[in-house]
């Protein structure tokens, strides 16, 4: 697990320039000193001092990447590009209905009556809500995988999925996804055929986070019948389910899964499209044989999701619906067309496809790879590189990824008052990801597009082509 | 760790008079059928199936106890003596007053206001806030502890607690409270001492669920000090912080721990004191060290607490505050009092000791060992019974007291409606848990005491004295 968290991240080199408080090191030597003043200066402390550490899990998994891009860039004036939500929120009457309730304990699974709502709505039998996805995703892991068991994820990645697997103790394996963004059935096969491989579990994403790519129904298919085959869970993050543009359509993996997705976990939530991430709620579906699995997990961990929470979940899916949210979605529009537009001087001449879903872009810095690693499976290539990517070996040209899009981020920031992401954080160095979400019109958009168009001449000019 | 959770469980004969469809391997086999009448009948498919199961983590970790006997048992006209809240909920201005805020990301420590108050209130300067305590410990765990390492818990312990650390891949290590019950320091050591031993962490649950023991002062000084010198981290579970009787005070490890507490991790919550449970939001204190590995367990697994709960959190700490929470609780008296009554027949003639803190009692049964293991610890006795206890080996008569509980839990049920919970969920067999927690006043808890009263007698007439 350990290689695995340090191929995923930067050099060294970039990790000595993170802010001094951040250097686990410094932090544990200085808390020790102060320790010892105060208590008696005998041998058996000081070997004690010495033994209290975080956990190896924590300390060697990635980086809380949003947490450090907003310490060290975020100021007053700046256009954060970075976060993962859209720029609308219930009305009122909605968060008024939703105060009166019991306050005590509720049902662990969740209130009734959400349950079946969403139920009714996806067409499963056992749905849990949980305080948000990225709880439901850490409910899959922990109801379907073991220590040690390998988890495939599709590069780039969503960062907190790397960052479960690697505090779960589970070993994550790399593929990459295809020049559309699109993750493909043969790295499933590889990876399950691999000899010595315990591939348990794999991620789809779609639409993607961070890519925006939109996996197509046939798509979907294959790759539940490639987890079924393999024996591997397939773990949907349908987050985005709602955020397409044109003629796309999101393909829902419960729909599509052959054999009732006897395979299938899917997660989705109410923060994106109904504007509820400060109230935390999303839920997962999954098969009748997980269901003891997930009761565990559940009290355990959270409890059950907060109930007006909840409540208010279920008077947005009534009172506001899908129809809403794509009323809300479409406001997106202008905003995703002008930034795409800016990103041109980094698109190579505009034959990039532009994707269909989410609201992000994530682009790539001139003069980088295009992508971050070697492809694992699609006609057992990938054994040997996918080899070296475990053992956690990295090759100078991704370390230049690395500083590149640090120093882009930097740039962005400190030049252009624009804040993104580095691609390291999604597996992919030498990339940005913008988010659009919250531009929720032209006259909001279009100033931020000229200041991107600008950086992204300027990253042209400094760097060279792409 | 299968072995520890197995040894922490009822006897095999018990579990298969659970329900029927609590029962994974039917389930399995029902869904492997379903699923290949739909399929192609390969025999690539079959051997898949076979291979699609739970984790062995979540299917060998204790069962969800509540959810358990509450859908065996529960039923109008019973008295719910099995939860672990109070019968108070903050007034409605609170409530109100918390619904306006940002519904976006907040930040992922918590509510600044609401964390200021509570660095203030404990005098600690990393405090980060969760969707309850329960989740908090699992913070706790994933913070400091790696696969495999051990972690100790004092019989009988919190059940929540137990399953954390089988979901988490880290391996139980128990030790009896003494016949107060009290935690003893000589455990800590023992267990540190222990060759091969891998002791990384020690669980206080002061006051205690199940019995409602108060650790004084004084031994959770010395608990602090024995974990310091072992190397190990102090998870101090303080949620029922505010639940003392008499002359009894609850004492903070916050306080007490010496060398500014830097083993010490320190869990709260607003569920019980301020009647929050269904907003879910409790919080953590923790040393500088541990900062990043906090936050980044905080993004990948809640992201933060609904940020509605914690501005209601912070208005019943800034509006109502301690105070108000004793008078709440002395509203407790009452049923503290006329319940210890009723279990006279099962005190063996009153020389047991009342406990004065939470709300719970926790009774032995008639006929049942008054200790459910070993002692480990104390004066180096430990070893061959600590090996045992780890081994999963079980006497027969802990199977007797097991079943003897199940039985009591049955006919309290049936026969005198007043649901308990079972002491095997609390790692000791023969024994019950009843709350008082819900039962507001004398009148609410004189029919409630009777039918105990009745309980208790009928079950030493029929099996013994104690």
């Amino acid at each position: 697990v350990a290689a695995a968290a340090s191929a995923a991240r930067c050099s060294p080199e970039l990790r000595t320039r993170a802010p001094q408080d951040r250097d686990p090191s410094r932090l544990t030597a200085e808390s020790a000193g102060a320790l010892l003043d105060l208590l008696p200066h005998t041998r058996a402390f000081r070997v004690t001092m010495r033994r209290l550490r975080p956990s190896m899990r924590a300390a060697n998994a990635s980086e809380a990447i949003v947490e450090r891009i907003i310490a060290t860039h975020l100021r007053p004036g700046i256009a954060n590009l970075a976060p993962g939500t859209a720029h609308w929120s219930p009305p009122e009457r909605l968060v008024q209905a939703a105060l009166h309730g019991d306050g005590g304990y509720g049902d662990i699974r969740g209130e009734p009556a959400l349950l079946a709502a969403l139920r009714e709505e996806h067409g499963r039998e056992h749905v849990m809500v949980t305080p948000g996805a990225n709880q439901a995703f850490v409910h899959a892991l922990l109801s379907t995988c073991d220590v040690g068991d390998e988890v495939l994820l599709w590069r780039p990645y969503y960062f907190s999925h790397l960052v479960a697997l690697q505090l779960l103790g589970l070993v994550p394996v790399f593929a990459d996804c295809d020049e559309r963004g699109l993750p493909t059935p043969g790295a499933v096969r590889a990876s399950a055929s691999r000899p010595g491989g315990r591939l348990r579990a794999v991620v789809l994403v779609s639409p993607s986070n961070p890519t925006g790519a939109v996996c197509p129904a046939e798509l979907v298919r294959e790759l539940g019948e490639a987890c079924a085959q393999a024996g591997a869970w397939l773990i949907s993050d349908e987050a985005y389910e709602h955020f397409t543009y044109g003629a796309a359509e999101h393909a829902s993996a419960a729909e599509l899964c052959a054999g009732g997705g006897e395979q299938l976990l899917c997660l989705r939530t109410f923060s994106k499209s109904y504007g509820l991430a400060a109230w935390r709620v999303g839920h997962l579906s999954y098969p009748h044989q997980l269901h003891d699995a997930m009761l565990k997990v559940q009290d355990t961990m959270p409890t059950h999701a907060c109930r007006a929470s909840q409540r208010l979940a279920l008077a947005a899916l009534e009172g506001l619906g899908e129809a809403w949210v794509r009323e809300q979605v479409a406001t997106l529009e202008p905003a995703r067309a002008m930034l795409w537009e800016a990103l041109a001087p980094l698109r190579g001449g505009g034959d990039a496809l532009q994707p269909a879903g989410a609201f992000y872009y994530f682009v790539r810095l001139p003069g980088c790879s295009s992508r971050g690693a070697r492809v694992l499976g699609e006609g057992g290539e990938g054994g040997e590189a996918a080899e070296e990517e475990r053992s956690g070996l990295l090759h100078t040209s991704r370390l230049t990824d690395c500083e590149a899009e640090e120093e882009a981020v930097r740039r962005l920031a400190a030049e252009h008052e624009l804040l993104t992401l580095p691609g390291s954080a999604f597996g992919r160095p030498g990339h940005l990801r913008l988010s659009y979400g919250r531009l929720a019109s032209a006259e909001e958009a279009e100033p931020i597009a000229e200041r991107l168009l600008r950086a992204a001449e300027a990253l042209r000019a400094r760097w060279g082509e792409t």
